[in-house]
Order: structure tokens, then sequence, then C-alpha cells
């Protein structure tokens, strides 16, 4: 097949400056920076499953790529190198320059180098690992949250998966909504700098995949500690649903439904030492990101998570309502 | 899916000593040591394209990973850490319990740790990524030939594709190849060892994955020259075709062909300045392992391989002759 390969040499191989050998060995080489640990994370995103066969291939090139720089965020290194495989049903040249484009995009955007891979025929499947750096002991881990401490998100959790509810017709969401949300499901922006940023100063993180509840209680898990949210300081999107005559009160159901359990934002969710709080003032400024304080860590089982209403009484969250928004 | 989830926690999270971090986060984190570069390799299977979806699922684990760490032997790397990366179309523990058997049953072997990976349902696909560590400068690449160099490759490459022909009920091979070239085909031994001797010696290496003259070639394409292979030193199987009355012609022509273009043998094919001839043996003694000088890199077109026969005539090798025993 040298007609297929001669293809993905055409749009894959591209210069690898950070590399010492890309690709086209049997490996590629890389040097680390003196010191520095690696983060290393590997996604597999299978169609049907993670998105749909007719997908737009250009942003699901950005962002099968974005949601391994995601991670890469959450534990604040910086991104290096990626590598990417993937299996096509079928050589289809536009279909490939358009992945190729989104793809490359995000990694020129990142400034990570796609310094090898691989390529088979089969089922629509794609893999990607990512590799970056970090100082060591700097790392943000997800078992390091103690009670007292801080919980925090940044941008505006939801925005996703009101934007998914949008395209499937479920709901008609008011101007300038529809941009901004489909944006946030197509074109995620991973929170790089702000993971950098948290390094010495949050005492956990993750980034929103599955939605901000059930990440949070990934926190608390591994930190073996619960976790308490206020409604009253979640990012506020109350001017989406109106007011007044025009209050649309489903609308403001659905957002808090896409707030609290919403997946695919990949913005961060952290816990910071309140001795710390002056400091994300400052962050948030400097990334120009807004960054939310919702709620604080503490004693309890590990992993959950309880939710309070403006007038400290405790929501009944069944997570299981949320699940016509997940993956 | 927590019963899902908890099944792959229960084979796949294991100790990971050589990680300052394993599974359980948004990324693993390692520590390189102070110095070396990396090599890294990523391989895609694909039921179906490069396996047998009934395959043994011990044999698959194995061979899974074996072939990745067969890339970071081709390059004279130590093998360190891997992601595994799996969709699978159902759960079935007694598959997931053999399959992580064979894995890690090769991962304890080659000493590398399992440190994330990434699991979900769909058609069944495995994807993993190797890295390895190697020092600067001494990595064996494909580029490095010149002519004058000798072709040297490892242990006996045709048997994986003698074995699979076997299998395939192609052939009837004489005892005891039956079990020799069956285990060439379903447990190949990443020449690990050998490609560590072979940095500072080897001037370009390759691992035998498509077949000895189409992988030599990608050598010669790498290293602009081209390849003169002598059929009368090739590693001698004449046994298998039996002697006199019992001489079998069609099976020392099937062995042949298998010798040439064969794959999935994962030996290594690699060129040595004639200076160093006689290190080679060494080599071969300490790591009891044969290596065969099969010919020399000459002048000519970059990628050519030509075979010559005992009365050093060339041999009209069409290569697309050799497709019944391809992937």
């Amino acid at each position: 097949m040298p007609g297929e390969f001669g293809l993905i040499a055409k749009y894959f191989a591209r210069p690898t400056p950070s590399a010492v050998l890309g690709p086209g060995d049997d490996c590629a080489l890389i040097q680390p920076s003196p010191g520095k640990q690696l983060a290393v994370t590997t996604d597999m995103l299978v169609a049907g499953v993670h998105f749909l066969p007719d997908t737009d291939p250009g942003r699901l090139g950005w962002k099968a790529l974005a949601v391994n720089l995601s991670d890469l965020a959450a534990m604040g290194a910086t991104p290096r190198w990626v590598t990417l495989a993937g299996a096509l049903p079928a050589v289809d040249e536009a279909w490939i320059a358009a992945f190729a484009e989104g793809f490359f995009g995000c990694a020129r955007e990142y400034g990570v180098d796609v310094i090898g891979g691989d390529t088979t025929r089969g089922p629509l499947n794609l893999c990607i690992t990512a590799i970056g750096e970090v100082d060591p002991g700097r790392a943000l881990r997800r078992d390091g949250a103690k009670p007292g401490d801080e919980i925090w998100v940044s941008g505006r959790p939801g925005l996703a998966a009101l934007g998914l509810a949008h395209l499937q017709g479920k709901v008609k969401l008011p101007e300038p909504w529809p941009r901004l949300c489909v944006a946030a499901l197509e074109k995620p922006r991973p929170r790089v700098a702000l993971g950098q940023a948290l390094t010495g100063i949050a005492s956990a993180a993750i980034d929103v995949s599955d939605g901000l509840l059930a990440d949070l209680a990934h926190i608390g898990e591994r930190s073996g500690c619960a976790a308490a949210v206020r409604l009253v300081q979640l990012p506020q999107l109350r001017d989406l649903a109106g007011s007044g005559d025009h209050y649309d009160a489903d609308l403001r159901r659905l957002a808090l439904d896409c707030q609290l359990a919403g997946g695919d934002d990949y913005e961060l969710v952290f816990t910071v030492p309140a001795a710390l709080h002056t400091q994300l003032g400052a962050i948030a400024a400097r990334l120009e990101l807004p960054l939310w304080c919702i709620g604080e860590m503490v004693d309890g089982d590990a992993g959950t998570v309880t939710v309070f209403d403006p007038d400290d009484q405790p929501v009944d969250i069944a997570r299981k309502g949320y699940d016509h928004f997940g993956q």
C-alpha cells in the first residue's frame, strides 16, 4: 500500500525541532530537559463511542490532541511531544488532510511535536500518547487535597454539555450562547498555562472530562476526604436563562445540570490551601481566565461530594440523572 | 460501568517501581535517568488485520508488548516504561485475565513497568507506547549504513512465517520444526540485549517485522545506499528440508521464501563496518545467539536489495511473490 503510506507521510511527517529524531525510524528519540520528570498520558478515542463517525475531521483532529494536552495541564506539565496511532476504515485523502490540519493546528498552538505514530486499516480509532515535562515534586496530583482546602474551578464548566444539547436539538440556546457553547464542545482549550501556574500552589488537580462533581469526587477518593460545593458560588450563567418575564426555568435547570455533571469541558478543578486564596486572583488576572472558588474539602467519606443550596441546605443530586449528558 | 473499571484495575493496576507515579491520575510520572535520551515507539494492533479475533489472549498479550520492545531493541535502547490502551467489544473476564497474564509476563521478563493506559468499548484494538533509554548519540538508527558495511542478521528469520504456514495447513513441517516455528510466531523474543550490545558497533539497525529483504531495504532507503545479500550466507535451515531421498525441494523453496520475505520474526538486521567484524563473534558467544553475516552494503540506488546465488549471479526475486506470507 505505498500510495497509502505516501499519503500518511504527506500529511503527518512534519519537522520535529524538539526531537533528536522524528518519524521514520524504529523509534523517535527525544532528549528530556535535565532534571525534569515526564508526565505521560494515553487516550484512545473510538468512533461511535467518543465521537460520531461523521464528526468534522478537522474538529476531531484538534479535540483528539486537546484532550490529551488537558491531562498534561491537569498535572501542571509543559506539553512537549506526542505520538498518534490511528486505524482508518478507508483511505480518504480529504478526511486525512482535514484531520491533520486540526491535529497540527492544536500541536502548533501548544508547542508540541508529533514525533511518531502508526497507521493501519481498521474500524476508526485514534490513540494518542502525550509527554510533558514538570519539575520533580511539583506535579499536580489528585491525592494531595486536605480538609479545609478550597475547591476552585476555571472558566465556565457546563458550556460543552450545553453545546451538545443545542446541537442535538434538545434545547434552543439564546444568542450569543450557541457559538460559545459549541466552541467549548468542539474546540476545547486545554488549560496548560493555568496548570503550570498552579504548581506549588494547588494541593490537587484534575481536568473536567466526566463532569465537575464526578471529577471532583476523584480528587476526594484519592485524597481520602469529602467535598462541599456551594451552588451560589458556581460560575454565573444566569443571563443564559434570561430574567423577569423572559426567565426560562427549564433552561436554568438544564444549565445547572450541565455545570455540575456535563463532561467534555476540560476546565481544571483543583484544591488550594485557604492561606493561598489571594494568589488565585493574581493568576486569574494574569491568564485572563476566570477562576471560581466553589466550596471546600471537608472531613468525610472519601470521594463524597455534597452540594449546598443558597440556604446552606444539602441538595439531593442524583448523579444518574445526568447520564444523558454522559459519554 | 464500575464493574468494568473494577475488572481493569484488578488485572492491570500493578506496582510500578520504576515510576514516580503509576496508573490512576491524569498522567503517570517518570524520572528519566540523568543524561539519557528516550526512544519512543507506538504500535496499534487491530483484530482482523494484525491478529485473528480468536487469537489466544495470553499469546496476544505477550506479542503485543514484544513487538514494541523489539522497536526499542532495534534502537539499542533499554526498555523502561509502557502504556497500554485497548478497545474491547465486550467485558470477558477470562479473556482480560489471560491477556494480562501474557502482557505482564513479557513486561516482567524485559523489566518494563506498565505506567498507564486507557480502556474503552469498541472493536478490538490494542495500542501500546513503549519508552526506553539510550545514551545520547548511541542509538541504532536506520540511516547510518555505508557502502562496504557488512550486513548481519540475528537468529533464524523465517521461522515465524513457516510457523504461520504450518498453522494454516499450507505445509506440514517435520519434527522438531513445528514447535520452534510456532514459538517464533507466537512468542517472539525481542532482541533487547543484542541491540544494547550493538550500540557503538552497528552503523544501522532495524527489526525484521515486514521481512528480511523489505526491512533491509528500509535501511538502504534511509542510508542512501544499496544492499547485496548472498544466499549462501543465510542462516542454514537445510536440515528442515531433509536430504538425499528425503530432500523436499518444495519445502526448501518455501523456507527460502520465508527467510527472505517472511515477516513477524523480530530478529535484528544491522550493518557493521567491516573492520569490526571480529567483535560480532564475541557478542554472539556472550548472548548465545547466532549472528550471520549475509552480505554487504554497496553503492547503488537507495533501498535496492540484490540477492546473489552461490555462483554470484543475481537472483530474480519478485517481491510480490512473497505476499502470501505477508500481513
